[in-house]
């Protein structure tokens, strides 16, 4: 154990001195930096393809399900994409030096608040291995060191993505050390990691419930989590039907398997015996798998009755459970109880039941007339994003440039004292 | 033990649900509870006075310190003010709702990023009961529920303190339960406070290092930690040595006893001479003790030779080091390796040093021409505090209502669907 802690402490630390300079680079430097990756990337591909082959091997031995597969092989158009989201991403403004406010006190001080990078993030996370350059691109731009934990399914491609990445950072001039990856994938590294209190100062885990929830209830770095999407979609007594079932059934199906995708269909007990026949008949041309609660069985007579599990359940998959609630308050009651304060929606042309359900339901992201497929950074205009947070605290929701720093208070005075 | 959890989880239990609700109660109904509440304290003095002879008549018998005697007692003058605190955070502005920003993306959809309150905050301190009023004020101001778990030294005071502003907080219709005090007194109640991570939403402890390294080692809720202050001065060769002298010896004497007193003072080696000296004349008659570098020891022959422990001291006492650097960027790495990143001024008239110290400087506040004493709620204009945090997560520096808050993403759409 002793060499482990040395050799997780030794990146740690490194990541740590590299971080002070790092919040000093310009944003010219930054940018010329993250080009010269992109480029090195495409010029590598040959190189990340081989690697990536050997993680595909691996693979197909271990029998991990052909999405799994799919999400770990890397194409060229896979490549290409991983360099044009670094490029995308140099593009973006540089959030370090914003001033956040600006204002004099009664004592004739100037107090400016301005964003400066949070320093040392630590990304663990499994499976695809483009999240290797999205997280580096992510954080160098917002100026902050980073420390790379993948799964051991993505090692080599994870591995050669990170080599080719930190040379080309340090070619360009950024602080030798800021791009750290660690290539031991014993699992017991994740517990050195997390406390590393003096050298990381924040860590982001991605990848499944087990994962985050060791982080969390061990970690004593403050942790950004990404926790389960159990969207609902409330369709009003005075919903446009129309409306309702084009944004339902998007929520549903237009990519059933991320975290911001329904799960749990709500629906006034005036709208559903219009409303439902015409949304079935949108689910069964999709194959969506409904589920409903005993009110629902009547309207729909063909579906399958929900558990009371079924409430909790985060499908990801061509699932929805259809419950009829008897008033905007209902909705926004069950939503408090079953919900995952992820992404929630309403459709109603009624102003009041709207404002209701937007102050009312405490998610990340709550919506009027839309759907909620659209809760991610890309969509929200942060460029992009490392995560979508569903805790409160430092960042929630979709987290771009912004969310990766604090801020500084910069108090300028002309010899004043406190009485 | 299975007694002590349930006592716990009833809480912190009571106070989530409770929060809910708070979070959608209007400023008007907050602030007319904060003036109940600021009312009751006053007409309730006498027993207020009574309970906390209790307190005194222990902490008599159990030998605690003068000063710490001192923290503990409360005068009509004190509870004043703790009513007085509490109006002063009425009329304060709600942070609740602000607008933070508000943009219309590609597709059409309205967002709106709006300040919510963080939910359920947990207030785990040692020593002064003032701390209950004023966390209390703090908290409702700010739609959050509280838990407060104040020291055994004070708990007749707390409790009553608590038990007055929950009555007159409920009297005045806000949600039962989003005041809780915690009466029992066991050090075990900690151990489970900081496991309810499905309750509490955020933990402040406010104490000793070793209570606050306790939590944030064991918590697996975030924490906002208020760590040690080592505040640095340095006077650089383009210091106006007047404006030095004032500042400086401000920073020392004007309330040593805080975090945000300086500790440590760096000279430029070309303003050494002439200013060592004058300064150690204003030091003299504030009894300071000086430990100087042995530099410094060759300008001032009398005072004592800095130890390697001195630069990593938080005296919170009238003693100061005093280290001669060579240059700015030297001051900068002095305290980059011995400071504690909370307040750290430099005094100079040159514009390029002053930029790059105030960039250069890694903490929460850094100050040009001013006394590091100023890093405080009301000194920054926000009205109150509820302590000052050393960690660049969620909030650093000074908290006031704004920094007790998170925020939602209010999406309005015309039916909007992700393609």
């Amino acid at each position: 154990m002793k060499n482990l802690t040395d050799y997780v402490r030794g990146k740690v630390a490194s990541a740590k001195s590299a971080s002070i300079h790092l919040a000093l680079v310009s944003s010219a430097d930054k940018n010329k930096a993250l080009y010269k990756m992109a480029d090195s990337l495409l010029l590598n591909r040959d190189k990340i393809i081989n690697a990536n082959k050997k993680d595909i091997v691996c693979a197909v031995k271990n029998k991990l399900s052909a999405a799994l597969i799919d999400r770990l092989t890397l194409t060229e158009p896979r490549i290409e994409s991983m360099a044009s989201g670094l490029k995308y991403v140099a593009c973006l403004k540089d959030p370090v030096g914003d001033v956040i406010e600006h204002y004099k006190t009664s004592s004739g001080l100037r107090i400016k608040r301005v964003r400066v990078p949070i320093g040392v993030i630590a990304m663990i996370y499994e499976s695809r291995p483009n999240v290797t350059a999205d997280s580096v691109g992510l954080c160098i731009k917002s100026g902050n060191a980073i420390v790379l934990r993948g799964g051991s399914e993505a090692i080599n491609s994870n591995k050669i993505i990170a080599t080719i990445l930190r040379k080309s950072a340090n070619s360009a001039g950024l602080p030798e050390g800021c791009i750290q990856f660690i290539e031991d994938t014993d699992r017991k590294i994740v517990s050195e990691l997390i406390r590393q209190r003096q050298f990381i100062d924040c860590i982001i885990p991605r990848g499944g419930e087990g994962l985050i929830n060791y982080i969390r209830d061990n970690s004593s770095i403050p942790v950004i989590s990404h926790g389960k999407g159990v969207c609902h979609t409330y369709v009003d007594m005075y919903a446009d039907l129309k409306k309702a079932v084009a944004i339902c059934l998007n929520a549903k199906v237009q990519r059933p398997g991320v975290c911001n995708a329904m799960e749990t269909l709500l629906v006034h007990k005036n709208a559903a015996k219009k409303f439902l026949p015409a949304m079935m008949k949108e689910f069964e041309k999709e194959r969506v798998e409904v589920r409903g609660c005993k009110l629902t069985k009547k309207i729909l007579k063909n579906v399958k009755e929900a558990s009371a599990a079924d409430w909790y359940a985060e499908y990801l998959d061509l699932i929805v459970s259809v419950k009829i609630v008897s008033s905007c308050d209902d909705a926004i009651k069950h939503i408090q109880k079953y919900g995952s304060h992820h992404s929630d929606a309403i459709v109603t042309e009624n102003k009041r039941n709207a404002e209701k359900f937007l102050k009312g339901v405490d998610s990340a992201a709550v919506y009027l007339n839309a759907s909620t497929r659209f809760t991610d950074g890309g969509e929200f205009g942060m460029g992009a994003e490392i995560g979508i947070s569903t805790q409160k605290f430092h960042a929630r929701g979709p987290m771009g440039l912004k969310e990766l720093t604090s801020y500084k208070f910069i108090v300028e005075g002309k010899g004043q004292i406190r009485r």
